[in-house]
């Protein structure tokens, strides 16, 4: 069905750009520019330093001091995993599989060890994140907790984007603190919320898709599992939940190991092959408007600090008539038989 | 292919409502609210009396000695068809369907016989328009006639909508003036713009249907035809352009004769039996926002002056995602072989 290859095409030759660069603005736009330009248009653009240049927060979070001083009464939920893959897929180790078979375990997908624990041991266990140590800290709640958890934070920065806020017409759903280092990522995924991304100290990177492009994310129902972290043994054990839920997610790793990047290619030509996604690096100061729907993955590299603080709003987004095309075109059943670009892709379950 | 009409719903459950009536505004909007609730929605809306109170035109047009004086100097455009239809379908009278034949005539797209002529003409030309008189004559030029034919009129009224021009971030492409009577119509068709419609005197009477509900349209390709209008016998002669071209229009008529009722909703099942149009009357002094891509029929009723006059400002619309998602849509071929309500609809051609 080649017309879902021309869909992808057609909306970056109109709208989005063929360049893998997210359009980027000098400074914060005017509500009615940002509605009109960005927001209408599900087009991702990248705001300079300018956007949070008066926050206190960009000097004083790269002082641990100031914020084991403000939280010093606080305790936090942190995310622990083995690897700081939390909510990714990993193969289910149910013993069935040995190690002499052809086929490749199973997937679930793994929701990590959730902790609530007093601020200064939080940071402690992200700082100590590594090669080494037998677990990744991640503190990545996302409900609402730069409100709850991190309040004393609150006069840091602003409570909301007053530009995105007055587009929008609404004050944001939630905000979310966000503290790694660079073992901490997030597979790909997309939300339904209009976001806006504001890097503190570090950077992060986004790998971005719009909606259009569903069907390169192979999105298939795993079961959902659950990390345990055993803190005696220092061990993670990963169970399946039962009664067996399956989360629908999306199969694709685009940075595969060198052992693994030929088989992956063969599983998901349509990601490898397909149109680049667009690119961005979102360095300390700098917010991305990161578009409803669109999926998204995300690395980070912290500064001299050791640490990727971030802080995204997350605004209502209208479930208007983009939305039904995206629940249309995601109906269609599609995948290419042999490699997408040629043309012997045929449509399937129509 | 049920996902299609699954769309038909959606669109109408998440945002554009189950009502056929248009959504009602007591006041012009603020752009901001214009652009974020309507325009970037693809909702239409109707805007009360309030919209066009300060305009001179709303007392002046109601004159026909201010209209002919204003344009004393000026010759017109006048589109002359028999029955009111101008770019419409009319059976091809090639001599070779004898009345004997059972299958009905093939149809073309009939283009009206432009003519320029002087104002007071024209008017005169409008208002014989009848059942009794050979011809109906409707001033529908779409060229920016507003700016250049009408040009003496541009006082009267405002040569752009504020609220809209801010919103959408120019100022309107073209703007054309509509002088006709309840003789004139115009069939099922769709504009690349964002459409401010503006009723000046008597009503208008629009039939819509969003762009989602492209298929309803049964759009096929039809040769092009021009009539000409011969003056000294007072007839017309329908002639199909050489060489061949064909214009994609909509095959429906949403308003069949008693007496062809049956056939049509036989031919149109998707269009009679799917979800109702939206519908509603411009009354003299509002302004419907007509967004971009929607299907629309208009009919009109003149006031006891025996005009219907109008005004509309075309803007650039965006070629967005909403548009890539539309042609997508529309690639798809889909005609349900009985009733589009059963189960029996299948897909053609993917």
């Amino acid at each position: 069905m080649k017309q879902i290859e021309s869909l992808w095409q057609e909306v970056r030759d109109l709208s989005l750009g063929n360049a893998s660069a997210v359009h980027r603005l000098d400074s914060p736009p005017a509500p009615l520019e940002f509605l009109r330009d960005f927001v209408s248009l599900n087009k991702p653009c990248l705001i300079s330093r300018a956007a949070t240049a008066h926050w206190p927060a960009t000097a004083l979070w790269r002082d641990r001091a100031h914020l084991t001083r403000a939280l010093a009464s606080s305790s936090v939920t942190v995310h622990l995993t083995p690897n700081g893959r939390a909510d990714s897929l990993v193969p289910i180790d149910d013993g069935s599989s040995s190690s002499a078979s052809s086929s490749p375990p199973p997937l679930c997908f793994a929701s990590a060890h959730a902790q609530r624990v007093p601020f200064a041991e939080a940071l402690d266990m992200i700082s100590r994140s590594s090669q080494e140590s037998n677990f990744v800290a991640y503190a990545q709640q996302q409900n609402d907790c730069f409100r709850s958890e991190y309040g004393p934070l609150a006069r840091d920065c602003d409570g909301h984007v007053p530009w995105a806020t007055e587009a929008l017409g609404s004050l944001p759903e939630a905000v979310n603190l966000w503290i790694g280092n660079h073992f901490s990522e997030t597979s790909f995924h997309k939300d339904h919320y209009e976001n806006l991304y504001a890097v503190v100290t570090g950077e992060k990177h986004f790998l971005l898709l719009p909606p259009t492009d569903v069907h390169r994310m192979y999105i298939k129902d795993y079961p959902a599992a659950q990390y345990s972290y055993i803190k005696e043994t220092g061990e993670f054990k990963l169970e399946v939940e039962e009664p067996i839920k399956y989360v629908p997610w999306c199969s694709v790793n685009p940075y595969p190991s060198p052992e693994n990047l030929e088989s992956e290619m063969a599983k998901f030509p349509m990601y490898f092959n397909g149109p680049k996604p667009f690119e961005c690096t979102v360095k300390a100061g700098e917010i991305l408007y990161l578009p409803s729907m669109w999926f998204h993955h995300v690395k980070q590299n912290p500064d001299d600090t050791g640490l990727t603080i971030a802080v995204n709003y997350w605004y209502d987004m209208q479930f208007d008539m983009k939305y039904a095309y995206f629940n249309f075109l995601q109906s269609i059943e599609y995948q290419p038989i042999h490699d997408y670009m040629g043309t012997e892709g045929e449509p399937e379950d129509l």
